[in-house]
């Protein structure tokens, strides 16, 4: 029966929709924001609304960018012989983080997911394939979707369609404990990973 | 070396300002937001904006409100004997959680902390003694602050500024917490424990 006022109410609530915030840690950051001097909260919705307009796919890569290429596709030092896939621009992040992959990347946008409604069509696969297709130097293209039902099925659905094209497809070395989250893996683990990579 | 567009390193700085959000958790955030229609991160930033500019203290009590008086000083069912100061409303929140405490409250605004330059002018005591001693129906203040040195000193500091007003002024009682361990309990929980021990 704790009544809050409305508009406390309503941060809770939009609070509480974040990914891993309970309504205990909601109300810790809303009583926080509400005790900070107005500024904070302002300068808070500012970037989160400014992030959000800014940000777009890269025009190559999809990979979060301001520009229409992002930092990576337009880097002079990365190997544009390797291609690296990846589900979201969170996974990019990840690999960088181990500093051994110097080639460039593919945000996939998600995996396929009949159980979800997400097919082919919902994914960036399309311009992977044109992408892969158009440009000759690619010599391998490495999917590092997660090591999940949902992983292993889009990276054998990406390897069927690029089937006659003469690009080596590898899929990451199951080093990664299945079921985990390249998000969160150690850059140990995907190091190890990277390294132990299998044609498919 | 992850290299964020700008507007993304904005956003994740401002996030790791809140409490218990560490870099990995702000990441975390901010993707899940990026990631949903541009309308999920404008009314999370209008709901925080809203609330922080509609809230204020209550005019008696100084727990959050949108109006004059808080819905609890405005409740014609609580007992308006007794008074319960705490540090914050978060605290307002924890005891009308327990469904039995039915008086009013007083929200001090922190506690005395000389370390942290927090003296009796940043806190709401002046408001507290007048509140007090204002109003012939208080029979009981009870000083929730935590149970730490700081807390201890506040109390202490409360109930020196009312002497000799005609009110009780009591302190919450210290032992275990309920589902505690005896075998896991500092020093000083134990011993007040036992200092406050009852006959059973």
């Amino acid at each position: 029966m704790a009544e809050y006022p409305p508009s406390l109410e309503k941060l809770l609530h939009e609070l509480e929709k974040l990914p891993g915030i309970g309504p205990r840690t909601a109300q810790r950051l809303a009583f926080h924001l509400l005790k900070q001097p107005a500024a904070v909260s302002q300068t808070l919705a500012n970037t989160l609304v400014e992030a959000r307009t800014k940000l777009h796919p890269c025009k190559d890569c999809f990979n979060l960018t301001e520009k229409d290429l992002c930092h990576i596709c337009t880097m002079s030092t990365r190997d544009r012989t390797a291609l690296l896939a990846v589900e979201d621009p969170s996974d990019v992040v990840a690999f960088e983080r181990t500093h051994e992959y110097h080639g460039l990347y593919h945000v996939l946008g998600g995996t396929l997911s009949p159980l979800e409604g997400r097919g082919p069509q919902d994914l960036t696969l399309d311009a992977l394939v044109a992408r892969v297709k158009g440009n000759k130097n690619f010599k391998e293209l490495i999917v590092a979707t997660d090591p999940t039902v949902e992983g292993d099925s889009t990276a054998l659905y990406i390897q069927q369609l690029l089937k006659g094209v003469p690009v080596k497809v590898t899929r990451l070395a199951r080093g990664m404990p299945s079921g985990g989250d390249v998000e969160y893996a150690d850059e140990s683990t995907l190091l190890k990973a990277l390294e132990g990579r299998r044609e498919i």
